[in-house]
């Protein structure tokens, strides 16, 4: 069975001498001291490794099932979710006034990795319930609030999405769900959402439903939607739990992966509701949940990928099998590990580097977001919005190869269920499906986020990227950091020239491209988080770090991303140039 | 339920168009007109879609289980077998003393692909079979051949492989299983096997195991290595059954996918076996299966992404989401098809594109095969040789790759096993690995195959894309092929260079790069595919063949292969060329 141990140590390195967080000016953030946050993440690691990890198999293998109408959950997630509850790991960076503990956004970041990595499909229960208490906390009405908060805070409720429809899942602005408004105010809410995450379970008392739906009088396409809160039990005034509400799992539906999370089909026939934020502006609402659940996404992506490296790393240590080339390494044992063969060490340094710059990003991304939420930092939302869909798309994407890399480090060990590294690949498949297809990823990125605010944002990123080549000048020893940088983020730059240029006589030419320029862009911020971590790396050297091999090997690993992942941006562009001709050429019929 | 259609028209085109089987010089193929192998190829694309697909579903979701000693396969599937026994199916291109039908590999090649395409596992227990039949009918002697060939050419008994031990699989000189010889000539085995494809099965009334084991004076290693005939039940001198040899299944293994294939665990307890070839060349006679086994891995890879790729295209215009933005497209409907998305095109056009070339890229390979077995052309010989590592490595990793594309089309119901798409991607994960895994086979490409005979067969290869670039002269309509393939061409002879060059002194500078040079390599196949195959097509259309928009798609689909996918080769000459030091910088310890 595999193993996990939280990467206390990376974690520690980002937040303190790369992201620096108890000297930035962001509130809260000076009470995030290197003891505090090491206690923190300690505790979580604990947590991650006994009690989560050792679920994740027994979820894959049980999955959750349909019995009289109600989901029973695998063997013991019901006792590790009281867990989680009672140690207030739910509500980390909720607000002190509905139960929660106020830590920044960041916090949350770093302690749902090592959940993640220990149990994807089990977090997701709270997860999903933390993206949920974000809409309620930002559009609902005080009463609102004061019903659904603390509860949901503390997961003694549980939050879920509804967006998708048989017929729709992209494409909102067709579904049939609808919204009548009662007498009194409430909604009758009717129709059938499908994979509805956590959509019914037996770790909660109470299931709160975010469901989107059609008012009268909002007109065709996207307008008419609104938000609507539909419990699975109706709330007393005394906040005690009433009558059940008529919505109902329709089925537990069979996947590919994430067996411990259940994925319902829930049928709304005639259930009482009650409209959160404005009438016909629900996308708006649900946006607040789905970007923040887009950065959770892609924070699975990596995640399982550290997980599954850490398991292929100890195998190539452990599995002996043939001789290095270049002379017999472990001359006592009848072969060596295989981590003496380069193709194996090309495989797990391709893990590693990833995983490690995808932790930058997202650690990164996650300040923004606490800079625009603590300090109403405009330009920092900007940019967490330009860059969701890298952070999601590209993260998922690559999370998933490596998932894949990972399995096959064990040969045909990875192939049997029994070792675990199938199920890290399953698992990871979906991340890049759900919360919107890596696609519409692209096409939220190349279609809508590059032109934002004029391009005010992606702007001020290739700013970012230029300060950082050229800070500090003449430090020959971060070339091999700062001048592949350059040439991918020029490459970058020349891309959406490309778009510029083309893309107004034949949007086409941008959106064929739209793929590999969303992948070009996730290996530039991966290279300007490697080039930060290096330099970071090197300070901490120069000024007599303990621990030299963490730090050096800081360097190589950053290296190797930037040496043999940044010369993909050349393809990407390569790709791109050659425009929508050869993509739209064939009629649909002559395929 | 996924549907499968055998691409028989596209199969034709490239037997006729661009082999010109009937007009080649290799025995047999002047007996392969456009109305015979129509007619097998449309009888056989009839049992693939009638027969064979239908069970693919219920393969993977019964599996095979264990009962009592002995596994039963999913429901249907004996009788399917008797369906292809009956139907002479599995003696295509079997010697006709044996009661084979003598026709060439190549056709072999096709009608397995729509096997294939349609049920991969299910295809398995005679495509492990047919190895078997190559390593007796090569290595076997007289009487071995009588009493072994007839029962297995009709399947009548089924073959295995048996490699693989707990603690080793590409290190097969650190094996076990013993072989000690008897006073009649016969040797007791005694050890386990593991991850033995179609190890049992209820579906033949003998399994005739082929087994590495260790005989005594062999030395150490693989020299010490002899393969040996061990049935599941001895055979009587007059052919009938006679006692059951003690070989036992210790475990059917739970998998990722292929549930409809048995792999076993299998103890040999002193089971009587025959040696099989000289020896202590066991890996000799091995490779026979081997190499064929790689090239049937190889089909596995795109003959699924094919049948992936049928129902990714058929969701793609079926499924209404979103509007064109380019103008919609489908004013009657409430929203266009998923077609007319350019991010969705490029998806399709990378599967076609791949798939279609990789066909091609197998029937040359099997062409390869044919002129030396029918002819003894020992340049075809070491071509195939060269090219087997890139046929193996490169279509499985592409075919898994585009499988998984084919899932993304669908969303969300492409993860839910409900419509079939996951299978296709569980299912291609495996010929990644097994028949040596693609690391392996990378290490066999750059470490050995491009070396052997002074480096003679790469020579000749080079040299034949050199003659596709050229021929014939000026002709401008194929520039989009020949400059880009040439280009390729050029990329990838640098990197053979700096394997030279850098090798000798450091061999962990090639080999860091083996894989970027297996996958460069497959590009350059593939462009050469595609050059051939436009060419082909141009000229049937100056011809004035009746189906222009065939061959019109033809050349549309290689354009895109072209202008898209070769740019991948100067990516990975970048990687190649940073050498090994990012690769091997960190030391085991410091991961």
């Amino acid at each position: 069975m595999p193993s996990y141990t939280a990467p206390v140590k990376d974690m520690q390195f980002l937040l303190h001498d790369v992201l620096k967080i108890s000297e930035a000016d962001i509130p809260g953030y000076g009470d995030l001291d290197q003891g505090f946050t090491a206690a923190v993440l300690e505790e979580a690691a604990e947590v991650a490794s006994d009690i989560l990890a050792p679920l994740n198999a027994v979820g894959d293998r049980e999955g959750c099932v349909l019995e009289n109408g109600f989901v029973r959950t695998p063997t013991g997630f019901k006792a590790a979710f009281d867990t989680m509850r009672e140690g207030g790991w739910t509500a980390l960076d909720a607000a002190p006034e509905y139960g929660g503990q106020g830590l920044p956004y960041l916090m949350h970041t770093a302690v749902n990795e090592t959940f993640v990595s220990a149990n994807m499909a089990f977090n997701m229960y709270q997860g999903l319930t933390h993206g949920a208490c974000s809409a309620i906390l930002v559009h609902g009405t005080d009463k609102q609030k004061q019903t659904w908060l603390p509860k949901m805070v503390s997961c003694e409720w549980t939050g879920t999405m509804n967006l998708t429809e048989p017929h729709c899942g992209t494409d909102l602005g067709i579904m049939r769900t609808k919204a009548e408004p009662q007498a009194d105010g409430s909604y009758r809410i009717t129709g059938q959402k499908i994979f509805i995450s956590a959509g019914d379970h037996d770790m909660a008392e109470n299931i709160v439903h975010l469901v989107l739906a059609k008012a009268p009088g909002g007109g065709e396409g996207t307008k008419g939607v609104s938000l609507f809160i539909v419990p699975k039990f109706l709330v007393n005034e005394d906040g005690s739990l009433g009558a059940r509400n008529p919505v109902s799992v329709g089925k537990v539906e069979e996947k590919m992966g994430i067996h411990g999370n259940s994925t319902c089909v829930m049928n709304y026939d005639g259930a009482t509701g009650w409209l959160l934020g404005d009438l016909h502006k629900g996308m708006k609402a649900m946006f607040t949940m789905m970007n923040e659940a887009r950065l959770g996404v892609g924070l699975q992506g990596y995640a399982v990928a550290e997980a599954a490296y850490q398991n292929a790393l100890a195998y190539a240590k452990d599995r002996l099998q043939g001789r290095a080339v270049t002379g017999v390494e472990n001359p006592g044992g009848p072969a060596d590990p295989l981590i003496v063969h380069p193709d194996i060490r090309r495989n797990l340094m391709e893990q590693k580097s990833f995983v490690e710059g995808a932790r930058a990003f997202t650690f990164w991304g996650a300040t923004l977001i606490d800079r625009h939420s603590r300090m109403h930092d405009e330009a920092a939302d900007g940019l967490i919005g330009l860059l969701t869909p890298v952070l999601k798309g590209f993260l998922t994407d690559k999370g998933f190869d490596m998932s894949v890399q990972a399995q096959q480090v064990f040969g045909g060990h990875g192939y049997i269920e029994e070792w675990g590294m199938s199920q890290f690949a399953r698992d990871a498949r979906i991340a890049m499906i759900y919360e919107g297809a890596n696609g519409v990823q692209a096409l939220d990125l190349v279609g809508r986020k590059l032109a934002t605010d004029g391009g005010k944002h992606v702007m001020a990123f290739f700013e970012m990227v230029k300060a950082e080549v050229k800070a500090p000048e003449g430090e020959a020893r971060m070339a091999g950091f700062t001048e592949p940088l350059k040439a991918a983020s020029k490459q970058l730059q020349q891309a959406g020239m490309f778009f510029m240029q083309n893309g107004m006589k034949n949007p086409n030419a941008a959106l064929a491209g739209s793929y590999d320029f969303m992948h070009m862009m996730g290996h530039v911020c991966l290279g300007l988080m490697w080039t930060r971590m290096a330099r970071a790396a090197y300070l901490a050297l120069d000024a007599g770090a303990g621990d030299r091999s963490f730090y050096e090997a800081k360097i190589a690993t950053g290296r190797f991303y930037m040496a043999r992942q940044l010369p993909a941006c050349g393809m990407h562009l390569a790709r791109i140039e050659t425009g929508a001709d050869t993509v739209m050429a064939l009629a649909a019929e002559a395929f």
